[in-house]
């Protein structure tokens, strides 16, 4: 029984370490294995296309990040499970990503930026969070660790997910266009999806309040660039902090960085931390040994 | 008996509906009194030196914002009580600005904002909250809301006061060295004193681990700011984020807009909203009127 690692060599060293320690007897190979016949279970960013005909007794392959819109869902044999990284630092660092994101929406940071650029000491008034009312869009463990975070402020908070969720202190729709209505700073933390992908366009913005801010930390393929420009050029979004673009990296010419009213970071809001990561590798395949579904097994209908 | 208020006619406005419904039998002047003998109540930003002789019968004066460092407080006589603005939304919006500060110092962000400006998409590596030793300076009403705030995001927090306190969950120090050799990000809530001013310069920074950050929403005149421009080139001190600053407002051509480790926002961390900041002036009337000392009063050999 192997294991077949295919990420970085320093999270292969981490890896090798806790497998050692936790799983003497599996073995544990990176970038190849000697025999392929053994492998049953595949750690990777990006899955190969024909990941089935090359390890034929594969069981489990298991993600290093947080998402699994890298892989091409559909070739890869629904015998094989896809599992997401759970692992509790992801979350931590959403949280602070995203609660850093919204306050500074709140607190007009982009304006109080383009002023300091400029030389100009100008006050505005601030609004209480409880005027603001923040719109979280995915209610997953990374919407309900970032709703936790955000609670304290007294934000006016509503959610957004395709199923009905109940969360204490928020108005939780599955009613987008009602969901928009109401959001003042719009957060996104939705998984990507053939129904997500380019879902924040011009028309979605259009159902926002006028002014309505965007904090944009699920991925960048959910984002249509050019009509969030022209929502911005038109004031019907005031301002953005961007975690996730596309094109993503993006390219030092593009206008998106140039853009007083948007803060940009390149994909920083959440790191796998490699110890953790590994941890929750080694729970999913003793879970699969004993005969379970390993935590965090993705659901193939639902595509996450 | 009369109250006088010397401070913008929108707020005036907003006391004097207050003032009208709370306090019906009190007579509301703004600007000046007809009768200066009946003048009890002063409500205002600055004091004249000579209040004394202008408003014989005085008997507190009351500030419109959260110090009351702007009074010289030796022409004052000890018999007029000096009462600090308490209004829950100054502590609210201090917590949210401190959050939004330390989170910005945490993440990296000036450092993501002077790539965004060179069009640069280059990812660093984030540390754990938990790795991560913020030190609050100021265990006050805004310091205590503040950490209230960060304790979810799971730093190591410590804080640092005078007085000996006990809070759960941070380390609190009446030893300055010991405090800041530990603190990574420094957050600066202290209230204006002679004590406290120039405080912040190059030998407290020297005192801090190499490459601490600063957070600095207590009062510009604590801080020296030729000691920072130092520290930063240095590299002793990594990034800032400045609410206040010494001069206070910074001219356009100060060297500080134009440093890409420091974010400078204009005096905003915290505002008085006017509504509840009547309802403070008027509790601390009724407290007097019934012989109580107001929620508020300064103690005069402490000066805050």
């Amino acid at each position: 029984m192997a294991v077949l690692f295919l990420s970085t060599p320093e999270r292969a060293q981490v890896f090798r370490r806790a497998f050692a320690e936790a799983l003497p007897d599996v073995e544990f190979h990176v970038g190849q294995a000697p025999d392929p016949a053994a492998v049953r279970w595949l750690i990777t960013w990006a899955a190969p296309r024909d990941l089935a005909r090359r390890w034929p007794n594969l069981r489990l392959t298991f993600s290093v990040g947080a998402g699994v819109d890298q892989f091409d869902q559909s070739a890869i044999p629904a015998h094989v499970g896809i599992v997401r990284m759970l692992e509790p630092g992801i979350a931590a660092q959403m949280g602070e990503y995203a609660s850093m994101a919204v306050l500074a929406m709140h607190r007009d940071l982009p304006a109080y930026l383009a002023r300091q650029a400029r030389g100009e000491w100008q006050a505005g008034t601030n609004l209480p969070a409880a005027r603001r009312r923040v719109g979280v869009m995915g209610l997953g463990r990374l919407g309900l660790t970032v709703i936790d975070r955000l609670r304290p402020f007294g934000f006016d908070l509503a959610g957004y997910s395709r199923s009905e969720k109940r969360i204490e202190g928020v108005a939780c729709h599955t009613d987008l266009p009602a969901f928009l209505a109401r959001t003042d700073i719009l957060l996104c933390l939705m998984p990507l999806t053939p129904e997500t992908t380019g879902m924040l366009d011009a028309a979605l913005f259009a159902q926002l309040p006028r002014g309505a801010r965007l904090v944009h930390a699920g991925r960048g393929a959910q984002l249509v660039t050019a009509d969030l420009l022209a929502a911005l050029d038109s004031g019907q979004i005031a301002a953005a902090m961007l975690d996730v673009t596309d094109p993503e990296p993006l390219p030092p010419s593009h206008p998106l960085w140039q853009r007083p009213e948007v803060i940009v970071t390149p994909h920083v809001a959440s790191q796998t931390d490699a110890a953790e990561g590994a941890a929750h590798v080694i729970a999913g395949i003793k879970a699969d040994l004993a005969g379970h579904a390993p935590p965090g097994l993705v659901d193939r209908g639902k595509g996450y």
